[in-house]
């Protein structure tokens, strides 16, 4: 027992809570999705098999839902903000607590009915420590497509290229996407998701795109030049190909009509993207899992 | 090699396309998964290793985008027949030709943008014959939960019951139903989709469930009643349920208020509801895949 | 609410239930996931909201581990017997019962610890009347591959064919498979189980295959041949395709060493082989899921 | 434009590649998917729409396969540092090449034929620089369990607690390993890597557990000792809980024998620990994907 004990966080992963609030008949509902990870004074857990310093995971999920229900829930980075903080500051052995909520939308059908909006969803990470929160709010599954104004042309050649420059293609990609908040901000979280979400999609429909890479770049610079609450903007872009079909044996043209909506191997996009006087991003990013 | 051949069938499975139209600078994309299954006198294949009556599933893929470039693609029914058509009437062994269509929705963000509406998805599945077209349709991915209006009580109990009847009881699915057209119907199709699907979902909302087989009748009776053309309508739902959390131990009361909501086991529900007049099925809900 | 209720059923899926026992000191684990189905005289449910003739789907959960523990668990095939005649025994209104098992294997690492052997299961279907059962056994997941001894040639060809004939693929599939026994027989389950996955894979892996029907064929005929227990096969087999790449813009050749293995479009082929005596299906078939 | 460009990267992701080579009629399989990640100068991609520093995802999908032609594949680290070193050393503006692949085994079933061996699967991750590399190796999807010799008890209680201490549960898990190696150790991959697993294996399985914490220590404890070309070992394990059933309201006793196997939410316990000597990670760890 000589190793040492390195990074470790541990926590209840996927509580998935549904919440109906009345007023009078009318009815809503909340759908969110909640992580905690907790991390601190846990060496002799690892080591002794002490557990004195450990909340179980199980108290985590209590936690979420009696939360649920001690107060109204609030936009998912409040929601997260009560929980990091609770952890932090109730556990004396827990120094840092990561909190991430994924809220699915429903919409209304009537006065207690809805329909599940989609595979989009909400999502933000709130850290929290004995003094600072970090917050980072954003959203994944939204999946967008321009089928014009997208070119890829004047790349590197090598002996293994075969791809042709073109200067007229599907652009296609699942967003996922996320927005650090200056650490001092707290804006209107409802309005500024909307108007953050808002910029990355007009943007995206109103670029001609050079690369994927520059419509990242569009899109979070767009974002960050309009809200000033936003710090930092972070993107993972997968290149959903499609791929024009070769109709020439069958005696047709395929003038970009026809394609084959490819599933693997397919481009990854990736970067980050910071307001000029972004402040430093403390453990905001940290990885989580910790085995990608 | 005395075994018998008995049901047999086979063909192309999952060709998602995704065609572009353009109307001057308005785009209009599509999103169709597609599948063929062919049979016929196919036993030699099996038996013999003779080939001479097989259609290969990589022409099946062929087809299916050349017949897009061809002529417009249309709705999916009108899709799926003209795809069944060709394989029934253009090969002399292949006696019957189903084809399974699935649309994704893309909502319209700009002139060549679009995002994708969520995971609900549109279906068709066209049996042809030598003589005759069945046309099923329906939807799945329809996620619907009411938060109240729904008990569940009366039941058998016997010595492994702990369920609590209840009054009031969140009640959630995801839909998945096809509708049988009466076989020489041919309606708009498009608005006949829109229809079938507007009072399926109407008739989720208003009706109060004594359990969720009764909503299902409910829905499918709504959509016989106001559709001629439908014959018969099926349904398969699971029960999404949603279960209130005991706050007790914190000291606070759950009115219906938090919810886990649970993925497995779940019930599932299923039923078939036919019109007073409804033709017979054929093979339109032939068994695929053949293991299910 | 002039509608006609057809076909029926509704019950409780996927129960996922670990049992442990203990021989002193060595432990045995069993991991079965069980769906019961139940249909009958429901009509009332459906129309008229009274649940009398409803067993909950919660009880049918309970009465799955309350039966693990009531006596030992035994091949899949018999727990699916024990609760399928349990259902239709014990409530007059429930004519038929239908129960699936899969069992995932784990393989020994030591006296109370395992390991999970892989994506493949063993499964059984019961279904049970009054009077009669009808057992289906089989497996699903085992995916197998030959790296040669494929052909597919001499197929149709028509305008919208572009695939050659190869003398020499590579032939994979995922098997799903189910034979349904004679229904008098009551084999020891387990060694009728292991005789019949061996003959299938042995034919696999010795069959020279014209086409993958004709695999399908010579394993089904090799389990029917050699079994007398078996009536019938049904299999369902993804064509998982290997495509070997062109690797001639680089100067290479690629004598079928270097593939790239497709997940979408892929072929599907699915038959059933019967024993020339082999007896009336009966329900034994009856589609699971309704809505596939 | 007023944005500042972070950290980015790009590459293919996914590429499913089987390999079959020759010994006479002996044939072996190989089944890789490799992941490609390059970062370097490509500001000017995301900024001017100037491609001139990008190595497309397609070339760096075609140079995966022409590699496993051009020479054998060897063990997966050394087919990543291969391509890695490739990358970093063939292009300019390319300063960092991450590749990632994991490799799927296939049991022998005869000469040509083969079972894949299910869902675990062998990974490494190498990072190249100019001058440097990097190498992790790891698994997953390894699911284990132990039926006895875990307890969980000493835990912190609050007004959310409601879990009882135990000192006897059913632990498992769905093991997701990485270890780094020593910097300048290039060991016999395969057979470090078997010796590692091995080591993994036998301690979960001989460990008595106070928390899975501990395991994870005792685990990565074995392997950093046993095993000097180990730098770190990270794991991130899920707890894949089994509840016991409540069966009292049958009248029946549940010593630990029945188990509802849980899927959400879980435990999430993860760690680095590392040997006291291990070197600086370098860019080892760096997270992937960039949004997580």
């Amino acid at each position: 027992m000589t190793s040492v004990l390195g990074t470790n966080q541990y926590g209840k992963a996927e509580v998935h809570m549904v919440t109906v609030s009345r007023d009078g008949a009318l009815h809503t509902i909340r759908d969110l999705t909640v992580g905690i990870t907790l991390s601190g004074d846990l060496a002799d857990v690892h080591l002794t098999g002490d557990n004195a310093h450990v909340v179980p995971t199980d108290t985590q999920k209590n936690t979420v839902y009696a939360f649920a229900k001690e107060a109204p829930v609030g936009a998912i980075e409040d929601f997260g903000l009560r929980l990091g903080r609770h952890f932090v500051s109730s556990f004396a052995p827990i120094s840092r607590a990561r909190v991430h909520v994924a809220e699915a939308g429903w919409d209304r059908l009537g006065d207690h009915s809805f329909r599940q909006s989609g595979a989009e969803s909400r999502v933000a990470t709130v850290v929290c420590d004995a003094e600072e929160n970090w917050v980072v709010s954003g959203l994944e599954g939204l999946v967008v497509l321009n089928s014009t104004d997208s070119e890829f042309a004047g790349f590197i050649e090598d002996r293994y290229t075969t791809l042709p420059a073109t200067n007229d293609r599907v652009l296609a990609t699942a967003v996922a996407a996320r927005w650090r908040h200056a650490s001092s901000s707290s804006p209107d979280w409802d309005a500024s998701f909307e108007a953050a979400r808002g910029l990355l999609i007009d943007t995206f429909a109103t670029t001609y795109s050079t690369s994927l890479q520059g419509t990242l770049y569009a899109m979070a610079d767009a974002m960050l030049t309009a809200r000033p609450e936003l710090a930092e903007v972070r993107m993972s872009l997968p290149n959903r190909h499609h791929y024009a079909v070769d109709l020439s044996p069958f005696g047709l043209e395929n003038d970009n009509e026809v394609f084959h909506a490819d599933d693997r191997p397919y481009g990854l996009i990736e970067a980050a993207v910071l307001a000029p006087d972004a402040p430093d991003a403390g453990p905001a990013w940290d990885p989580y899992p910790l085995v990608g």
